[in-house]
Parts: structure tokens; sequence; C-alpha cells
């Protein structure tokens, strides 16, 4: 799936990854209402028009785009009906042969970790039949738990050729309280990063391995440091446009071969519509405008790169 | 909750909580073959014969134990009819008044955790109405992302009169990888769990905080120096009984009061038919094994406490 990735990068020329991560407040009044009008103001409801939301952005951008980052918090926090508009999402940007990261930031340990696995990537027994639970190509895990925390993952990763990305420094303000403490020397999140290289050398692609690590757009000069350590880990960069990062930032998150990092934009792309740069397509053309703010994302990413 | 938790351990006088997770391997032939002959061998028919089986251990229990504790990852891996399975086994554990602690581990940032813990323990506004998705009483949450990870699943259990288990020192053999590395003199978990002191000092209850963290009976010399660190907090305590843990390495998780701990078994308990102590229940006196099980772990952690 690495390979697929990587392949999917190089013919779009956009190392990006649409997030998926829909708020009732990002869905244009007419979404909502037509939802509303066949489910009422229920779970259901909100789940149709979380659903035709994404739809609408995965038509207008998919050509454009290797992959997408659902959030599944985003559909739990409307329970049952929100995580059937998960699945949903999961198999219609298969269908539409888009590479599906669920940002599922899961990890727990032994057995545990090995059913999150199987119902994420892999496929569950059930007497003599198997079934895949969401099906996802890649998944983030939280790495606290340590080895045996995300072998269970990785074992699974090899049977079905999928891959994770594993939570080294994440993007949010707080996140140094804990990950940048510094031990025997360096910080938690160098030491975590050496060890995501590691796992990675276990299950490698053609190019990069199938293991990945996530680091924060908002944290440059870590992405450059880690980049060296993790030389064959691809790298799924969160927090570029709204959380504040931007294309000159991320160079340095990328490989010489212009490869080994996948920059992911949510709010920035499917709430597009909001912002004033693109305000003249309007709420009832908002995958219009999610559209040019994807072109624009690219642009301003690979001038960067051409620029480095 | 943490009142209620408390009031439920003294009247029960059994600080134990019993973990409801099932893999199918546990679940007795006959429950299986019932549900596979109604929705046969399908992902309905697994969450089916898990609802069945866990519906026999909770009436078998419910009069002893104060809470339970179901893991999400073991219907998750069903997809979704195992969620539904899981909320149903929330729903039901609530109508015979338990105190029902998610085992979710969730975490990430910002909205992202808001959504997660809206959908767990508190409400979700969908147009003019609220809605709970999981509803569970407690949940368990890590911390690898810091403060702003954590405070919105606090900020709804605030709203709630909910209460979280943060991870600290988990229970598995590889969990020293990262937590027990020495910064400024101190191993990481004692740093987690002086933050987890300090964000439950923002949500106190009669007695003991909201906010409690997790302490693996594996670590006993670990869980005696966190119980003095963070005196206010409800410590969890998983891998007692199948992970070696055993009554009298508990002690020192528990204050001079008796409380400030509930620990934690899971296949001990539920899968108590399959050890040879239990054997002449047989299968399809599963329920009745469990029961005496649990009878059995009382006994051992209330010995253990009078003769501390």
């Amino acid at each position: 799936m690495i390979n697929k990735l990587i392949e999917k990068i190089r013919k779009t020329n956009a190392p990006i990854v649409v997030g998926l991560d829909p708020m009732l407040n990002y869905i244009p009044k007419h979404i909502q209402e037509n939802a509303f009008a066949e489910f009422g103001e229920t779970l259901e409801g909100a789940a149709e028009a979380i659903w035709q939301f994404n739809k609408g952005i995965v038509d207008a951008t998919y050509d454009l785009i290797p992959a997408v980052k659902p959030q599944i918090a985003m559909y739990e926090q409307f329970g049952i009906p929100g995580l059937q508009a998960y699945k949903k999402t999961v198999d219609y940007c298969k269908s539409k042969d888009l590479v599906v990261i669920g940002d599922i930031k899961r990890g727990d340990i032994g057995s545990t970790s090995a059913a999150y696995a199987v119902g994420h990537l892999g496929h569950v027994q059930v007497g003599s039949k198997k079934y895949a639970g969401f099906d996802e190509d890649f998944a983030t895990v939280n790495p606290y738990l340590g080895s045996d925390g995300v072998k269970p993952f990785i074992e699974v990763c090899k049977e079905e050729n999928k891959g994770l990305f594993i939570l080294v420094k994440t993007s949010n303000p707080s996140s140094g309280e804990f990950q940048d403490r510094i031990m025997d020397g360096r910080p938690l999140y160098e030491w975590v990063g050496e060890k995501v290289a590691e796992w990675g050398a276990d299950h490698m692609g053609k190019e990069y391995s199938y293991i990945g690590a996530v680091v924060g757009a908002t944290y440059p000069e870590m992405g450059k440091v880690l980049r060296k350590l993790m030389p064959k880990t691809f790298i799924l960069v969160p927090g570029y446009g709204a959380q504040g990062g931007k294309g000159s930032d991320l160079v340095h998150f990328f490989n010489e071969d212009g490869l080994g990092a996948i920059v992911n934009s949510s709010r920035g792309i499917i709430a597009a519509y909001k912002q004033e740069a693109y305000a003249e397509f309007g709420e009832l053309n908002y995958a219009d405008a999610s559209r040019k703010a994807v072109e624009v994302m690219i642009e301003d990413i690979s001038g960067a790169l051409k620029n480095r």
C-alpha cells in the first residue's frame, strides 16, 4: 500500500492528503436541511449530512489527490450512525481508487491492539468465514504503550500489505509536555522516531517502509531532525493551513527524491468555502471551493519543493 | 460518577471491575451456535454471540460488583455490528446500575479529542436536539498528546459529572520502552502521574477526583510510588489474574482508607469456565463459573487489604 501511495503521489504530483474531518458547522445549510428533512434532527440525519458533504468533496477532488484521511472521532461523536457514515466514506473513497488513511489513533496492548488492527486493516474470523470491519489502507497508531502495542498492528499490515503512521511528534501546542522531554540527552520524540524506523525496517516496501510516522507541520525544525533519523519512513504531516504550517516550512520533511512526506489539510480544504479567499464560490458550490483549495495547496507545496 | 463508584465499592465491599473483553473463543459453543443459526457466520452473528455471552455474565455477577469495563477494541474488530453489541452492553450494564468504564484509550488534539469526549461521555448537538452516542460513565484516555489532548475530555466530564482514567503506567511487558525513560531524574510515568493529579485537582468529587489513572498490577513498586504522588486520584489497575498480578501485589495501590483503587480482571472472570479451578461448572454454566471467580477475586483482594 505504501508502493501504491507513492505511485499515486508521482502520478498526481501532489504529496497531499485531504482530511475528511467534517464538523456539522462546516456542512452547507442545504445539505443539512435535506438530510434532516429525510431523517429528522437525529444521529441518522447528522450522519447523512456528513456522508453527502464528503461525497461532494471526494467527487470534486479525487482526480487531483492520492489519498484522504478521515478522522474517525468526527464520526464516532454521532455514535453508530456516525460510524456507518465513516465506513461509507472509506468504501466510497476506495471505489474512487484513493488511498484511505484511517486517522484512528488507536493503541493498546497485545490481543487488544490485535483486535483494533484486525478491525481496521485486516479480516476477523467468524466461524469458517472472514470479514473486514472497516478496511482502511493505513491507520494512525499511538506508541505510548511500546512495542507490544505496535507489533500486532505490524503483523496485520504484513498479512494485508497495509501500513501505519505512528505518532511521533504531534502538531498541537502542548505536544511538547511529554514528547519534548529530554531522556538520556535526546527528546522523547527522537526515541520514538528511532523505534518507528526500527519497526519499519521489518516491513519495507520498494522505496519506503509500510510503517510511517506522524510529525506536525507546526514543528519544522524537529521535522528536519526526524527526517534524517528515519530516512526510509514516510511522514504524514498534519497541521498545514488552519493550524499554521505553510509550504516553505515543509520542505525538510521531504527527502531529496521529493518523496518521503504527505501533507494533510482538513479544514483548509473541506471548509474552504468559508474562507474569504474562496468566498466567491458560495455555500452551494462548496465542493468547487475545495477543489480550488486543493489546487492552491499543491502549488504551494510543489513550489516550495522546487525552490528548496 | 466517582462518588457513585465509591459508594458502590463500599456497598459491595468489592474494589473490582469485570472486564467485558469477549473474544469469540471465550464464548461457549451453544451461544455461538444459536447466534450463527439466527444470523449466519456473519459479523451480525458474532455480535449477537458476544451480546448473549455478556448478558449471561452481567446477570450472574451484577449484584456482587460495582462496575464493568468493556474493551471497545474487542467489539470494534467486528465492525459496525460489533459496535452495536458494545452499545447494547453499555446500556444493559447501566440498566443494572453498574458503573461503566469504557476502555476506549482514545486521545487526540483539540476539537478531535472534544469529538471523542462528546461521543463517549457527552451529548452531541444535531440541529436543535442533543444525543448521546455511547454514553459510558468513565473512559480511558491516552496522554501522549499532552494537556490540549486531555482537557477537552475533562470539560465534557465536568458538564456531565463523568470521569476519566488516564494511562500512566500500563501493564504490558514493553510499557517501559517509553514510560520508564528517565527525564530530569524521574521516569516519564511519574511526570504523567503528576500531570494527572494536577488535571484531577480541577474536577474533584467528594473524596477523590473524577480524573483517575491507569497503573498496571504487574508493576507494584511503581504503583506504590504513584499512589503517593497522586493521593486523590483513583487508580484503575489492569493486569490482575491472567496477566500475572495477585492480591498481595495490589495493597499499595490502595490508600489507608481502603479506597483509591479498582482492580480489573477480564479473562480471569469472563473465561473462568476454561480454567481448571472452575472446570466443574462446564461450558453451559459459564456464567456461574464467572460468579464464583468474582467471589474468589473479592476474597483475594479484601483478604490482602485486611492483612496489609
